[in-house]
């Protein structure tokens, strides 16, 4: 049995041609958008630039097939923004691979014998 | 079945206490102080200042119970260096858990569906 105090700990992402397309970082920034309605606000809360969460956005409407944020840019109150069905259901696929992870890294915590 | 344009990829990483004690990165500078004997050599490899290489060393063997590199430093030749057989155990333990996270990746990637 192990020495209880090590702990195996981990990270999954998606990636699509080996170019990270999603990570805990990206599932948070959809959360706060679909929480906020904003862009703006979910970079804010996030303490990013307003152009790294678009350039983020961006990048995640280009690689996903279909876009997980509509948003209007500007504007009276500095526009707002959506998360799509497809966006909410890779939000969700996340979670239950992140799950499936914290399973097996518990697992492995139980096994390791430093 | 997924897109398969998609893959899960991820890393695992060992920690006591909340604090990182061993990735990928770390088995990789104790493999290269065990092929080379030197952790000047070993840092010169993979880019890293001599210090950073003898901090993350005294980290590790602060962190592990037990040395897992034992070194002279200094003297004719810049000191040697070897990983110790707990070194060389918790080697071969890192590369076990990471094949079986390779596993569970290459699993999770035919259930993705985004």
């Amino acid at each position: 049995m192990s020495d209880p105090k090590f702990k195996l700990n981990g990270r999954v992402w998606i990636e699509t041609g080996d170019e990270k397309i999603l990570g805990h970082g990206r599932v948070e920034l959809l959360e706060r958008i679909q929480a906020s309605g904003s862009i703006r606000q979910a970079a804010l809360q996030m303490k990013m630039s307003y152009k790294q969460a678009w350039d983020l956005v961006n990048h995640m409407n280009d690689h996903f097939g279909q876009p997980l944020i509509i948003s209007q840019r500007g504007g009276k109150g500095g526009g707002n923004a959506v998360v799509t069905d497809h966006g909410l259901k890779v939000i969700s696929q996340f979670h239950l691979l992140n799950q499936k992870l914290q399973e097996f890294l518990k697992e492995n915590t139980k096994t390791l014998n430093l």
